[in-house]
């Protein structure tokens, strides 16, 4: 194994992906700082919107590490870890170099900009893997190099333009995944599936997305809520799609407050919606098809069940694998 | 992501998982060194019978990062690169901390013993996962202790344990591990699943077993060569379980030579035989059930085919996932 410029981008990447469905409308970054001696520092991620962006999160690891220094443990708003920062930094930084899956923002917004903050900070070096696409946020790089800080564009380029993806397409559109479970033999039928830790990432996702596409028959045999109650989430809207549209309302996701629940025979409102997650089996698969961007898949390490997605030819490229305490949890874009 | 003891050691494991049904007679084994200041300067495992073992791999790559000297590149026996190691260490790994997932050995066998050669390098501090089963090897940590270098046992021992299980099998027994390759919906049917990569591994691990089970039916359908022609390997001899004992002499299997070929309707013939897989589908999953010590699934990131593993109902416990180029490769033990 190689420990060189990929190797720490690899880890800000795999810590980024955990978070990929739970930080709209921010794209999911990831950050790794290592030492002047190479030694690892912090790996961090930009968890949700609102919370710090991975590289502040990282920098507040990576001062706890070199300081020990466990008053910085305290602070949780981006803002106070900025200022806090700024105030006890001591140049401990210097010599310290940022690998970051996306180019530091210079825009302030909710947060200050990152890439002042490392300028400030004196970081050494900072390794770049997809640069801004958000022409707001963009510049960051240029700021960078105007304070002296050396700067190295396109590290696993292409493994961080596919982690940044879903926000292009937020920016630019919408952004559609479809979602299923499956045991290891690939049958979706018969009770629960997943594990109690996939159903909450799940829930976690259903918070961040504005629209749950779900087939008719789905929900006349399962009666779901679909709400995001493991998590204390919000419901989203949702859409069922089914040329029969007589319901029965007793059904609980047509009682959620707040929540609009649209029944129609196609996907065409989908365009109203941002962050939208389609949870469904072979039929909505096949349905889902030409809408579909990216495809999430948990896999439960059982064998059982009868009925899978069948009848279905498909090739994928898998972006990120990950095992949580039992299922795997896997992200893809299918092959055109 | 904390960069503590567990995750120096999660790389060893990572890294010794790659070459897990390689290395048979000896254990899978992986490596980790790290300098004073925790950077990584190398992470290798032991890769096949008569290759240096882990630690010594990981050695030379740390010496080479140290050193920049490129002399130890040109080495490849254990012998040369313990003597090379001996006469130029300079003292270097005086502040070296290493992490093994099993205990140093303490055996001249083919190759010096590693504690041996740790303790002449005066490593600072070793980290060990499991310890030695082998009376023969065992006592290497007393060695490291008695020249003064810091032990650390139980660094997550259980995954060390389950890493250094097939090891075990081999030395009171024999090991036996199920290998089949599906489609991410389960099917296993229809023309070649994996990718060139996953058949090459598998060739690699035919190539070091001695007995390679498959079902009758299997043979007549697919007339297979059962041999290890991807990596220039030996074909190990063949049990064909089966009822029916006549077969088209003219099918490929039989007439590979040294090759023997059992035509049984039992696993009776297994136990004079050390390392085993039995290759196959539902049925020689049902059939080899109680008999199987490790499972090994290949998934392609494809959907297609019609039929697979069913009317079957088991839970595993995933040992490790590892992707290459385009599959998935799983370890797995059934929970029983």
């Amino acid at each position: 194994m190689v420990t060189d410029n990929n190797f720490f981008m690899s880890l800000a990447l795999k810590e980024a992906w955990k978070y990929q469905g739970l930080t709209y409308p921010n794209p999911a970054v990831g950050c790794c700082i290592i030492s002047e001696d190479a030694s690892i520092l912090a790996v961090e991620a930009h968890k949700k919107a609102g919370n710090p962006h991975a590289e502040v999160e990282a920098l507040k690891s990576a001062y706890y590490k070199l300081t020990n220094d466990s008053k910085i443990l305290e602070l949780s708003k981006s803002a106070d870890i900025h200022t806090f920062l700024l105030k006890n930094h001591n140049d401990i930084f210097k010599t310290t170099s940022i690998y970051t899956t996306l180019e530091p923002c210079s825009h302030r917004g909710k947060t200050p900009s990152c890439a002042d903050l490392i300028s400030s900070l004196g970081v050494k070096k900072v390794f770049v893997g997809s640069r801004d696409l958000n022409p707001e946020a963009a510049c960051g790089n240029d700021k960078l190099l105007a304070c002296g800080i050396e700067v190295q564009n396109d590290v696993l380029k292409d493994k961080c333009d596919n982690l940044l993806e879903p926000y292009g397409m937020w920016k630019s559109n919408n952004f559609v995944f479809f979602k299923w479970a499956q045991r290891l033999n690939g049958t979706t039928d018969g009770g629960t599936i997943s594990s109690k830790d996939s159903r909450k990432n799940v829930h976690a996702m259903r918070d961040v997305c504005d629209l749950l596409v779900i087939g008719g028959n789905t929900v006349r045999v399962d009666r779901p809520t679909l709400d995001a109650r493991l998590v204390d989430g919000k419901a989203p809207d949702v859409l069922i799609v089914s040329r029969e549209k007589e319901f029965d309302k007793t059904i609980p996701l047509f009682n959620v407050e707040g929540r609009k629940v649209i029944v129609s025979d196609n996907f065409e409102v989908c365009k109203n919606y941002k962050n939208i997650m389609i949870e469904g089996g072979a039929n909505m698969y096949e349905l889902s098809r030409e809408y579909v961007d990216f495809y999430l898949c948990y896999i439960a390490p059982k064998i059982g069940g009868d009925d899978g997605l069948k009848k279905i030819e498909d090739n994928f490229e898998i972006l990120n694998i990950e095992k949580e305490t039992q299922d795997i949890i896997m992200w893809m874009k299918r092959e055109v």
